[in-house]
């Protein structure tokens, strides 16, 4: 045994946890209206291992000898469920191949090195042999950078670097921790938390993805807004490459020419193999609180956004849904936490009376993070903004419970594929000034989407990201199937989305990388020569295409 | 004639304008015990252009014409002074080889486009004839970036980005203004400040620098803590290359895999030309004051920096200057004003009393920007820092004549080696728990490097930048030379202090880019295969070498 926890093979999160709707009154009649499913109906069977037809691995023996040679027996696996783990990540599009048996391409064997000096063993064994390597961290991806191309005629390696899951060092003096790059982002806070530290990255992948990924994959958290996005988080690397080892030592800034650190950064596996990174933490702050507020429209919300961002103000969040998601919110509420008391207590009425259009009410987030008079400053310019945009400020009640429940949210695309509804997300980001003709021509875009497949569908959205000059846009789409080819539906819906994006001044994604479901946009959001860039980089790197090929770039 | 108008094609700075001593009393003694140099000995006969051995153009008509249909005859220029303006930049390095008459490749034609079109068509005759393009900006680089390598038999031609220098539209929704790269700072800062924003970019450099040299060299400016390095300001950015124009809209944030903006930066030339760049820009604050502050030591001064930089305080400017450094500062004051106040007005009798060293006094300047009660609000935080570290405020007095006086320094260094003394600057980022040691290695390197050269010299250093993780160490210093080979002496000297820095956890270069002078360490800071990365890459994009060669990699 390897000891690596991995999610379930055909769904999010672990085994024995997954979405219920028993205790939410109100969802039913929602998904009912907005999607057009029934979540009383008899949902899916559950899928059985032994039904996936796993092609035999292909691999010669003096490779699986070598990669054995290199990591021992106990990590070197070719069992059907290791290999199956590792063929593809998470997005609606890997579960609905996998629930139809379409796996051409399953990784021939996985290893789980378990330091830099083994994974240094399994690259040059890799390349050596011309076969490839795709490195794999928590499986969270969800733009199919973890998968093989389906023709791929080499042996496929998967690198599972869940054994790397050590904080090695904190230089207190500094605020920088080198941490392995296979650690899953509980197991990396809990090793910081316990020495008074905090790294205040938290993706809602957070409990199944790894620091490594996020590098490869230039993540963002829900605390990015103070924290930075991984890029400003990485100080120093370790890679490793075909015989060598790429060493960036940790560096507050510097003009050593193109920027090597970020090369690597959503280099998605296609430069080596991420094995060390240095990151920036924090003391963990004395007050820390997430506050609700509402707002009378979309509009109101972005501008409040806006103007916080440009404010003497320094939030760690700053979030606001559109009118459809803040109504998917209230349909998830318990009988009595949190959202309930505040829909049920009379101040919709009072809302009412003060002119408000109720079905545009928008939900909206911010957290404060810092010492007690900081927050207090922080939360009193905000109000004035809020206030200022005819917002109200609803407390930390609902703010607590959004702080609760961040990470529960990808369980609930697993509960909709088994009673035929496919969701999944997209997020872009833009300047400030682009956001409302973006958000409005991308909803629209979406809706013809939906009507050129003739389905019922529902699409939402949240800022979730605010910078100076722009901010990211997440939106969440969910429509009921035709049973027969949903992926082809989907393909429908996610391409017009990222169309979308493209045509309005926002990038192909903000912080889900590019894979090979964002390729095909690569070239309308960094123009034709950066593509060349790219592919120029990694072919120098890489020139017999043995890294993770096929991501990124298509060829 | 081009309207570009350029810095004296010998020193620093605009012709009339240069540094003298008779109203600072204090400087002349101070000098003479530093360096062993007299400011009121005779200096050194200022040089003639027609004394320069200039070598004949040696290009031929085809690439001439073609050119000259490019941008115009009159802004194809061959003369002498052209010619030698734009043969290096203004280290000290240049300086001492312009005096020895040391050019062995002057640019054989400098050319003046006036917009993206016509550097295309420069990039495309160039490209078409094999030759070489230097990129021109304000000329104010010092690390050799702009000088053709001595050996180069192709043609050489520089292009001067002088008259793109529009400010060309801001996005008011955004805080974003499209800019064109040849701009230098002040006719940038005024058409932004017409509007009432600024970019908030100060380089040492700003009134000789541009846009398009900020970017390809990484710049940092004296309010970088507040508004960010260039690579923070820079969102979007254009770049002509052979047959195509780069272009990278601006965007907040994204995860289009390895960062092609990032490679831009940084890219001295050699990724084709910087015609254009969108930048954040800022509306300008309500209120912006720097004060001054005394610490009682080095390490005070530094602990203190490090508290703030990790406090709820988000000053504009962390500045603080060692003893040495000090103690210029305070030579350089006249008889009534700013500093002179401080020191003389019995301040040091109560310190001296207070139990301070005052061999050990260590200026600081601490900038803040915002709205009243933020300014307030931080200057509160800061001072109780501070205080805390045994050091005081002393307010804005000298915070003020700082400010006034920031851009002046530059041109000391033409006065020093009018009188026998060699002076330049070195840079350098590290970690904070890493500072102490690194600056006394470097001050402990320069001293030795004084001795193996058998002179008198001084070494000074201050603390520029902040950031959460370290900070950038800036040292000035200056030797008598021996009038014989001082180019030799300098390299000695130069050598010393840049070996420290990569051996003491530094960079090579914390904003002042790789260019010739540090190449030689580039493998020691980023690691063989991080130098291979950047030769990968700019290798696929000028597989002719015809963009500035021999830069940030030597071959």
């Amino acid at each position: 045994m390897t000891n690596v926890k991995h999610m379930k093979w055909w769904g999010w999160g672990v085994d024995g946890v997954s979405f219920h709707h028993e205790d939410k009154p109100h969802l039913v009649p929602f998904v009912k209206r907005a999607v057009g499913v029934d979540l009383n109906a008899t949902p899916d069977p559950p899928l059985s291992l032994d039904d996936l037809p796993v092609p035999d691995p292909m691999i010669g023996p003096d490779l699986l000898a070598e990669l054995t040679n290199a990591v021992g027996a106990e990590h070197t696996r070719s069992d059907r469920l290791d290999r199956i783990v590792h063929t593809y990540g998470k997005s609606i599009r890997d579960l609905l191949r996998l629930r139809a048996g379409d796996i051409p391409r399953v990784p021939d064997v996985v290893v789980y090195p378990a330091d830099e000096a083994e994974v240094q063993a399994v690259v040059d064994a890799v390349v050596a042999a011309d076969a490839v390597l795709i490195p794999f961290g928590g499986g969270s991806n969800i733009a199919g950078s973890l998968e093989a191309p389906a023709d791929e005629s080499r042996p496929v390696v998967s690198i599972d670097l869940g054994r790397l899951n050590k904080v090695l060092a904190i230089d207190e003096g500094s605020g920088l921790a080198r941490i392995q790059a296979g650690v899953l982002g509980p197991e990396m806070e809990e090793q910081l938390t316990a020495k008074g530290w905090t790294m205040g990255h938290f993706p809602d992948s957070f409990t199944h993805s790894t620091l490594g990924g996020w590098v490869a994959t230039r993540s963002s958290g829900m605390q990015s807004d103070k924290y930075g996005d991984i890029a400003d988080i990485t100080r120093g690397v370790r890679v490793v490459q075909a015989g060598k080892v790429l060493v960036l030592r940790p560096l507050p800034s510097t003009s050593t020419g193109p920027s090597v650190r970020e090369m690597i950064l959503g280099s998605e596996g296609r430069l080596g193999v991420i094995t060390e990174v240095t990151v920036q933490v924090h003391r963990i702050p004395e007050e820390r609180v997430v506050l609700g507020y509402f707002f009378p429209s979309w509009e109101a919300g972005l501008a409040a956004m806006h103007e916080i961002s440009v404010s003497d103000a320094t939030p760690s969040i700053t979030r606001v849904s559109d009118a459809n998601e803040t109504e998917f919110s209230f349909s998830t509420r318990k009988k009595s936490a949190g959202i309930s008391s505040l829909v049920s207590k009379g101040l919709m009425k009072v809302l009412e009376r003060k002119g408000w259009d109720l079905s545009k009410i928008c939900l909206s987030f911010i957290g404060y993070e810092g010492g007690k008079a900081h927050v207090a400053r922080n939360r009193a310019i905000v109000k004035g903004i809020v206030k200022s945009h005819g917002g109200i400020v609803v407390g930390k009640g609902p703010g607590a419970l959004y702080d609760q429940k961040k990470f529960d949210t990808p369980y609930i695309r697993d509960y909709l594929l088994d009673r035929g509804a496919a969701a999944d997300v997209s997020e872009t980001a833009a300047p400030w000034s682009q956001l409302q003709p973006l958000y409005t021509n991308t909803i629209d875009a979406v809706n013809r989407a939906y009507e050129e497949i003739g389905t019922k569908g529902w699409v939402m959205c949240h800022l979730s990201h605010s910078y100076h000059s722009g901010a990211c846009l997440y939106f969440t789409f969910a429509f009921r199937h035709d049973g027969k080819d949903p992926l082809a539906q989907y393909e429908v819906v996610k391409s017009a989305i990222q169309q979308s994006f493209v045509d309005n001044a926002g990038t192909l994604s903000h912080h889900h990388a590019v894979g090979v479901e964002h390729s095909r946009w690569l070239e309308q959001d960094i123009s034709a020569p950066g593509v060349h860039m790219i592919s120029g980089l990694l072919g120098s790197v890489d020139p017999g295409a043995n890294f993770n090929p096929g991501k990124i770039i298509a060829k």
